[in-house]
């Protein structure tokens, strides 16, 4: 790549993560960012450019509110403008790719890019963000099971006591250290702080869980959501995920939820992307 | 069999229809009702009982409230009752059923059974239903298309316009001769009562149709739905959806919508079931 101005693009994407291994590409494996950055490399025919992402859900994790960028030249922006198949008109560069990449066949209908547009200055996908907002679906004993969504919904085998759950997950929230609900990963804080923590009952009785969180450590969404279960079995109470915390030691007490329960349903960016990335990185290279 | 008294159990079904061939059994084919059946052999080892189902849905279609009924003698019922596996205690029959049929593997989990009653004296699934009611899902391009559940979703090109559509949907209301909205079958009315058709967008902007008769013909509701789309496209307009009705002809004018988009939601039964299915016996026999 040579040094020439690039312009950055936002692309807003979902995805129903059932037979993608995650979204981080991986050599032999189908993947989201895979799929992506192939179905770009198909568009643009050369220098195909990487995406980076706000949120990498691991295999199984679904998204309906997933956020990337992407860098492009000015030649490629033009390649994209121009007509493309008989009697096709030119398109706004944006546009053309949003169509393109939602007709690719790799991405099959498991994944829809629902927008593209132009970033705003400084706006960076990974960095900006000032929260991750993530729903967990639980059928428990007492839900009416429809299996038309069992692939983003778990089917829990007990009913599940929603008040005792909600008032253990409220008293969780703030800024912590969440080491005990992590998976540790080399050189990542465990200190988040979380901002939204509620469950509800939809109208056909399942249980959805939202978590929102400036980021979350590594599987910590499936570690709350597994504790919570545990309190709303009554195997544990809100005392103890208090205690656990304080701890700030993996332990067996609850287990961690499966994957297909959970979507990345929002990424909250501010008005001036520009200072928070910059906020985001500094702060990061300071842990 | 011999001519033992038999008590007649309810079934309350869903199903994912993406991988079956329909409810129907066939030869070769994955059908609800075969997986069914099989599982029912299982359970009772001998003798295996048949199902008399609502709706025999085609393939692809899918619900989340389809009822059917089987007949089970004593001594089946009496083996459902016997504890099950290790340290299990005796169960009701009819829970136990339930639980057995969603434990069998053959069903994965595309099927689930909500319920299993015992029917009321002179209930019949497929004779004593008051209605039917049915959705259709269609994500237009004004819609937001979420890949997670695009197994029930219509993805359809174009923005469609949902009060033309609204406005010609409740012009066709009431009792009339479906002949050009059915497929037809030999020896099957065509004389239908349309007692809802009414479509909203929820609130992602994907579009709902709700159809509610006392029995469907044959595609009659991809049909409808297809014709009520051409409206929203502005192809077709409410007065030629009557015109279409009152030539009793088949047409080309509008296409059969996708089987996938369809999903039968609820089966209406009166309170006093049995006069009920003698009434719809002898007005079938006399047509």
């Amino acid at each position: 790549m040579s040094n020439e101005p690039l312009t950055r693009l936002r692309l807003d994407i979902a995805y129903d993560g059932t037979d993608f291994a995650g979204w981080a590409k991986q050599p032999t494996l189908r993947t989201v960012q895979g799929e992506l950055e192939a179905a770009l490399a198909t568009v643009l025919r050369k220098d195909p450019p990487t995406l980076t992402v706000a949120g990498r859900t691991d295999a199984g994790v679904h998204a309906t509110g997933q956020v990337a960028h992407v860098d492009l030249t000015a030649a490629q922006l033009e390649l994209l403008a121009k007509p493309h198949g008989r009697g096709a008109k030119p398109m706004e560069p944006t546009r053309a790719l949003k169509k393109r990449l939602n007709g690719i066949a790799g991405l099959r209908s498991d994944v829809h890019v629902h927008d593209v547009t132009i970033a705003e200055e400084g706006f960076d996908a990974r960095f900006s963000p000032l929260f991750r907002r993530y729903e967990y679906r639980v059928a428990d004993a007492a839900a009416t099971r429809n299996p038309l969504l069992r692939r983003h919904t778990v089917w829990y085998p007990a009913t599940l006591d929603v008040d005792a759950m909600t008032e253990s997950a409220d008293e969780l929230l703030g800024l912590h250290d969440w080491a005990a609900y992590c998976r540790p990963r080399e050189g990542a804080t465990t200190i988040r702080e979380l901002q939204e923590f509620a469950w509800r009952r939809d109208e056909t009785g399942v249980l959805i869980a939202t978590l929102k969180a400036d980021a979350f450590c590594h599987s910590m969404v499936r570690a709350l959501v597994g504790a919570s279960v545990s309190v709303g079995e009554h195997k544990l109470d809100g005392e103890r995920l208090l205690g656990i915390r304080a701890e700030a030691q993996r332990t067996s007490e609850f287990k961690v939820m499966p994957a297909h329960g959970l979507t990345l349903v929002e990424v909250g960016y501010p008005e001036d992307v520009a200072a928070r990335a910059a906020q985001t990185r500094a702060r990061r290279d300071a842990s």
